[in-house]
């Protein structure tokens, strides 16, 4: 019963026969293999558009190398304040682009909003030689917060970033659940709003380690096989990076997976929110939930057995909870029963 | 009938066997599993000593980022002039580095001497404020010219180059066809010969994907893994990597890999050896043969379904030949008979 | 009648002349000159211990070159969040450093407090391998709010990193005017209270061009001299730039060129705090002065010739007055003026 | 008596006296002052077009600055194995284009060959996604040999690398010399025949610390003054810069301090040159010599306090000779009666 993160997660069967399936006869190395020229065209038939499409093995690269396309090393990458590229990768964009600046903006629910954005572009980043120059935009969706972004959202921000000839970036590691809880085409939540790079994540959501990363706007794409090798993320055997995605991405699949991952988290969500002295903190969009439980609850879950981050730096109840492609649902109902049981007690 | 690279070849079945048994349950993520911490341990034993050790996923990386943690951006990496990290990995020791300078040495048969070393320390690289200071020699085991360093070798261009404080990485893409060969323990061609570092090769000889960075020297090892993850190189589901490193790593599998993708390219050799107007280039200790055969033998190969690099720019008979952990002794069979039957209708 | 910044100045005529004193004979070049030598050993007696010290040309340099040193392309630097180093300098600390993170903190009158360190320490950058690791400290000396630190604020942040092992730095792009404010020996606002390495500025406060990185910790400036070469800061004729310091450095001759200008920032902050409607930003405590008018009355000085720079993105009557080593009284006296005569027009 | 280099030497009288004039009133900083826009316009009338120059301090920075505006991070700039960018600049070009590759050709007497660029291009760097991308050419004008390049020879290269996209760098450290030896239009050997941007030295010909990148390509120039900015070579005084190439380029003033050098040079040549067992190394065509004398004869000019630098790592005689444009022709003289009675001496 471990809600730590997705990334616990192994595999989905199928995404791991095709792995299995892949491995016949030799095939020509360094991605230039049938399985990764189908990805493309795949990708190509999911967005609706021509799309160029360049497999990776984790997410923290699929990023910082879509940024380095996008960013010259004295400029400038908006993104939100909690945004995984600012906190979590260690520095990875700024190594990817030479040196670029990662600005931080604040914004309710790993949301950033037009007013954050208009105001560092208008008063601070406003192209004085003096500072670095505003490049990139990037947005996370489904966000840190487990929200999504709307289109009219999407669009808004950028709307703003365009006029001043910035490129804007998807953070898609939760694409998928993003997709599935907004049951759009994905077209309208990247390029038709704006979007020109998404790095689309597939391990997360099933894969062993799979992430692609989707240009709309074919020139910025140019040189992105050379960036990729340099960045030591062409793989030689890409064949069986390009297998696991293609696997996910045939027919609904990751729409699939991902809605079980969400109606998880909806489920568990709906049975804590009825607790009392229990809080969340976000609308649950996505397959994370954060939610604020009585300190002795937290103890009392542990140790029952259910697994799960602190996600305070002080602990004070608030907890992560992430839901997978293949959480079982008993174990949901057992945590909300435990959790129930628990408050019912300390009352 | 494929001898364009060991790259081309799939996976070993008891290496894929291994990715699909580490597909159970729920792991702690980039990382810190079991899966990694036995792979560590493993090498220990292989290694008679104590080492850390950083899986990755290719071995781009694996060079790349060794060589960051031994030079500063200041620093000189020597390496001989047809080095894979100094021709074909489009300079990502530059970019892990933050921009070091390798310098390439000339040497028969893949080989660096110490003469080359000396004389570029004493005369140019001799610790002038106006140059790039020497910090790093980097070796390749078995070389790119399909030869092995032998301990003696080894030990000579260490001592020279420890005396000037510079570290030693060793580059073994195809560290098991040069252990395999040489018939010796690991420790005596890599720390007891004074190797700082090895990126030991996995993916070529049988993985899907994986190689693993070795420390010797533990100190330098020390913030490793904070690189290894702003590199985008720590994966979050690092058992399906570290999983097949284990099962590549049991008892002697990596050596019986080894051994017939060897014993594969010396029956290639002896065969082609005999035939007139057919020369070797370099002695074949390990899986390449690099061999010039007459212009029109090598478009009869062709045309008769072999598949290999020309290795030269101009094609001049010059090619490169690859032998695989799984390569078919009646392919080589069929190669050499062929080969035979076209020289003598050249005749 | 010029406010608008120190930079606009030009050289005071004693440090002019040291130029045109240096352009004797031959003289050994790139910095291996005895005017360089003296000017360590002078920064030597005004530390009252030994130091190594670097000439370079620029304030940004200076501080990009002494930030590399301490950081690791991995490494966090923090710093106030309106810190020259991280608005104004076009991203010079992560081209210098590979790429490091520069992290704001928030504090009143441009200075850092213990809590806003603590905090990010304990909470942010905790050491966690997904996040960039700590590395430095840069303190302004002077502010950029034209304040200074007492040593014992010094000494209180610098005791906090120390203990994570993380080093100091200052920005001493007006560090005489600190001292001269302060009216302390300089090693108490510096090694004695935790500072490794300073940026001393001398351009500012009378130089043509010169500034020199001066390091209390020795280990710390073992490579610098290979570091700005490479930075392109190895100036071929450095006895004219030396040649400058040495003048500047000449017994109280920088302390007397900053007591002016204090003075002056003084007899102007004294005149305008009389005046209604008028409300200075911060404490005067060196040559800077952030006050707000009424906007008619700013637009009626620039309408009598008065040169400043508004201090807020959208013009509300805040401006910089920025006083130097060679304002005329006379400038202020008829800035007082003015500004009285219009503040009682327009009431 | 001092021949070791032309940074040796101070400023000459009149560029000296540019500085002093320049400390007047009060300008505004950081090159928005009218000193370098008459810099930049009296480059125009120099080179016969519209021109893009943007004054820095040292000649490394010029350089590594310069070719950063033409080579990505992914980029290879081809040089002659001797040149300064390649191994004088410890890594300078490295640390500014984010880790671009510098790739030594071979030539005689310093210059780069047609055959060496096209055999370069053409075999190893031909645009394989696994090797460094062709990026730019840098040539040196006049060469690291005291050769010059005729406007042929660089046409001839450039039109080479033109057909590529590549862009043509020229480290003109001793630009003036070559246009002094050449008596020709500096258009020449600049734009018309193929240079997209030039380091235009002043600092050995006679300036106190001032070079000027100059763009023939404007489009290249777009970001330039950012990028200034961000390296640390952004002046806040920078008229003390710009009066002193304002100087140096008024009428014909810098060819004028050329001309003395170059004529030193032949002067000090020809009295070598009639001497038995001495021998030239290179055509000497601006203001230096590289010559071989009998070993004790070299001894002996030491002993008689003349100055210069051994140019072998193993002293075999072989010397460098700068000449400089204050040399006094009585020295020259000196040296060569002097090797003249130690020649006659040791015969």
């Amino acid at each position: 019963m471990d809600f730590r993160s997705d990334n616990v997660a192994g595999a989905a069967p199928d995404i791991l026969q095709a792995v299995i399936d892949a491995n016949q006869g030799t095939v020509t190395s360094y991605g230039a293999d049938p399985y990764s020229e189908r990805v493309e065209t795949r990708l190509g038939a999911i967005f609706e558009r021509k799309v160029r499409a360049f497999p990776v093995a984790t997410g923290t690269a699929a990023n910082a190398l879509a940024l380095s396309a996008l960013t010259p090393s004295y400029g400038a990458i908006l993104c939100h304040e909690e945004a995984h590229i600012h906190l979590d990768e260690c520095g990875a964009p700024e190594m990817y682009t030479g040196g670029a600046k990662l600005v931080p903006l604040p914004g309710t629910s790993g949301k950033i909003t037009p007013d954050a954005v208009r105001s560092m572009l208008d008063q601070t980043l406003n192209g004085d030689l003096h500072r670095v120059q505003p490049a990139a935009l990037s947005l996370t969706q489904a966000t840190e917060a487990g929200t999504c972004y709307r289109p009219a959202e999407i669009a808004a921000l950028a709307e703003i970033v365009g006029r001043r000839k910035m490129k804007v970036h998807m953070d898609g590691a939760r694409f998928a659940n993003a997709v599935a809880h907004l049951n759009l085409a994905p077209a309208e939540i990247t390029w038709r709003a704006g979007v020109d790079v998404l790095s689309f994540g597939a391990t997360k959501n099933g894969a062993l380690g799979a992430e692609v990363v989707v240009f709309f706007d074919l020139a910025l794409a140019e040189m992105f096989e050379v960036r990729r090798k340099r960045a030591g993320q062409l793989l030689s055997k890409m064949r069986f990076v390009s297998a696991q995605l293609e696997a996910y991405l045939k027919g609904e699949r990751w729409l699939e997976l991902a809605r079980h991952a969400n109606a998880m988290a909806a489920r568990l969500a709906q049975g804590l929110q009825r607790l009392p002295r229990t809080a969340l903190l976000h609308p649950v969009e996505a397959n994370e939930i954060f939610v604020r439980l009585p300190q002795d609850v937290v103890a009392g879950l542990r140790a029952a057995g259910f697994n799960f981050h602190d996600w305070t730096d002080a602990p004070d109840g608030t907890i992560r909870l992430v839901l997978a492609f293949n959480t079982d649902p008993a174990d949901v109902d057992a945590f909300v029963a435990t959790a129930t049981k628990l408050t019912a007690a300390a009352a």
